[in-house]
């Protein structure tokens, strides 16, 4: 296939010291040749070498930047297509004014993700793989990056593709029997569409037990430090920042975005809800609401619920752990440093299943075994580092969810004793949803709404 | 020299396309050759090649990023040293994690601008070459980037060369007459002097005139947008915002450091001082008070003073014309299309030499004009892409002032008929300054912290 030739800046924006403009396609070489004046021209270069010079506006003959540029020729590119990587000084006048000469030459400016899209296209990487190299971008630890890592290699398409080819062997048989019914026994077809169709099944769920931690690791955990006045929040918000480095993110396009705060505990990353309110005021639930911490409770994953040992238990705090009933959280008794005044056989019965951690936030004590419990209560001992095929993108678990949705439909079947060809076609359907996975017969708008996701330059 | 091996994350920090991290020394290719699998071993590489492979965590033999290294040898690389260029999926953990790597395979993380620094100790670039490195990533406009470029090729440097060889002629010249006055006449050697010294002083009052509108290329145009509440603050900062592209700087290092904001008019970068208070609120002055308003007034390069064509001049007016006094400013008379009940003469009168500019920034009209004077307020008719050895370097500033100082300390001297030996101290002494520019015999401290200005990875 052959597509116009792209180009964007492709390191983020901002004040560094190296900054890249990226082409892509067919006239990649000759447009940058037409700025470039180096020792030889580059469409003498061979590919993967780089190429000192200038580059100069061909309008003025003045020169523009000092750059190294970089020759990758099709097909061992991230495209497949001849990319070129002009390599300057970083600066955003400076490297917009190289993208605007490229640009002025014969470039178009790409689209976010259509370096990637064009991989996709031109074969080089399946859908889930495409994917997983936005993650990789957006990996807020470690674990969440070998995540993205592992589905860009490809282990989830090859999961994929195995149960594909599994569907697709029943179908196969499922065709034969109905072909030529007297090959086969319709009972001994039942049988084997029954065993294969099982085994199908298990794996989707064991992929999707993966899901939740998956997206965890993928979009992180919102958390809600809640407590009455004075119990420690802001002493918490602090502990967990300053133990953990805090990741803050600064949402791809422009700087003027949301920043989020992300604290990486023990390779989980929680997103701190409303960090802000807490640093300026002590008593958030009070000063935002009834209604509105209700609504912050509601959002978040993870409540850490906040009380003080020194203190009897409130009505206030009684209410706390009414808001926060049926939700993920973790009881703090923080201040164990002072006369322990609290009632915790009564603690415990309004925690139920949470687990209830003592602190002294003062003497920098408990917190290690806050931050077990919360690795804990998402990630059941001994997962991690095995098994790193999580799903943990949205678009794959409902796909997932739908496909077995369509085996179920097609188990039962079976068991009312449908007609074959009935049963055939949830098979069908199955296999074409886990088509969608890896990109195989989706739309083109999908497409475009999956790579636009992408920042640019990628 | 051999200096040990350094390391840094050398893109902008951020979710990006591409992320690099770059080291420079003797062990560069060995310690990228520990973590990097490809096709072939990097020391085996020639120079200025680009590998792809993937980079292998050597402790657990795992996969830790995709990557494409590039080798590039000494001489003919930034340093001068070996340096290998490694190009991973952007995103902060994955760069992160390929620099934790590097370092524990040998590396020293790099400190800010010491890549750089190195390209200087190791001769390839000179000091005044390698500060324009630092103006070039933090250019705000087109105009400035060609200045720093100019300085970075070596203009500045040139200049200052030649004009310390005229003095080291003067100096030859002086010696010969001491220490063999039978071959010269004192009278010739005063002549001479005079002669070459006036020369050197006119070379260099022409580079210091320079001085002012390269600082403000540099820096930026600290600009204060006052008047009364309603006159139309916001809306001219609106319109010029609107009108040019703002420029958001994030001050390197973290993302959490002040915001500036810039315009670039007609290649002017203003900084526009307190925009967010203009933003909330109309009325600046009032609220921030008489004695802060004073402060933001008096830090300010450019005043630009905004009346309402509608009303009659007021007691604040005239208030606010005192306060700015004597500062560069532009009269704005705003609201044109409202009937015109302002005293024109008296503004004129109020302004001076001042510029005053009609608008109706409702009906978007004079915000032309009004640039047209910013931009002529700074920069006379017909300079603008002639001569582009502009200095704005205060350092260099300084020394350039130092030097013209000594020179006429000599000329004077030669005046007063001072014995020849007394008058070429301060000859020598200009030398030495004007070498400070270029870096020939400064201190270790000075290059330190010159170089510690600079971003990490530079």
């Amino acid at each position: 296939m052959h597509y116009d030739t792209i180009a964007a800046i492709s390191t983020p924006l901002g004040e560094g010291a190296i900054a890249i403009v990226r082409l892509s396609g067919d006239e990649a070489v000759n447009i940058a040749d037409k700025l470039f004046r180096g020792k030889t021209p580059l469409h003498e270069a061979q590919s993967h070498t780089i190429h000192y010079g200038k580059l100069i506006d061909p309008k003025t003959g003045e020169a523009v930047e000092e750059v190294m540029t970089s020759v990758l020729l099709a097909p061992r590119t991230f495209t497949r297509e001849d990319v070129v990587e002009i390599n300057c000084h970083g600066g955003l006048v400076s490297v917009n004014r190289v993208l605007q000469l490229v640009l002025r030459e014969g470039a178009r400016l790409a689209e976010p993700g259509e370096f990637t899209k064009r991989a996709f296209l031109n074969g080089r990487i399946d859908l889930s793989q495409a994917e997983a190299v936005i993650d990789l971008i957006r990996a807020k630890t470690d674990r969440a990056m070998n995540v993205a890592l592992n589905q860009m290699e490809g282990r989830l398409s090859r999961l994929i593709t195995e149960l594909r080819q599994t569907l697709l062997e029943t179908i196969a048989h499922v065709e034969v029997n109905i072909d030529y019914p007297e090959y086969d026994a319709e009972e001994m077809t039942h049988q084997l569409l029954n065993e294969k169709l099982g085994f199908v099944r298990g794996e989707i769920e064991k992929i999707l037990q993966t899901a939740s931690q998956g997206k965890i690791l993928r979009e992180g955990l919102s958390t809600a430090i809640i407590g009455r006045p004075n119990v420690g929040k802001s002493s918490l918000l602090n502990a967990l920042v300053h133990e953990n480095k805090a990741i803050v993110t600064d949402i791809a396009g422009t700087t003027r975005d949301v920043i989020e705060e992300y604290v990486n505990v023990r390779g989980v990353p929680l997103r701190l809800v409303d960090t802000a309110g807490i640093r300026e005021t002590e008593d958030i639930v009070e000063k935002i609401g009834v209604e509105k911490s209700r609504k912050v409770l509601r959002e978040a994953d993870l409540i850490l619920l906040v009380l003080n040992a020194n203190e009897t238990l409130s009505l206030e705090d009684e209410n706390l752990f009414k808001a926060a009933a049926d939700m993920d959280k973790i009881v703090i008794v923080n201040k164990t440093d002072l006369e322990p005044n609290i009632d915790m056989a009564r603690v415990a019965e309004l925690a139920g299943k949470s687990p209830v951690v003592a602190t002294s936030l003062l003497k920098e004590e408990g917190v290690d075994e806050l931050e077990k419990s919360i690795a804990e209560l998402f990630f059941e001992a001994g997962i991690e580092g095995q098994d790193l095929t999580y799903v943990s993108n949205t678009r794959h678990i409902a796909l997932l969810h739908q496909a077995i949705h369509h085996i179920e439909e097609a188990l039962g079947g079976i068991e009312m004793s449908l007609p074959i060809d009935m049963v055939q076609i949830d098979i069908t359907r199955a296999w074409e949803l886990l088509g969608e996975i890896i990109g195989d017969a989706v739309s083109e708008s999908l497409i475009d709404q999956l790579f636009s996701q992408f920042c640019l330059g990628k």
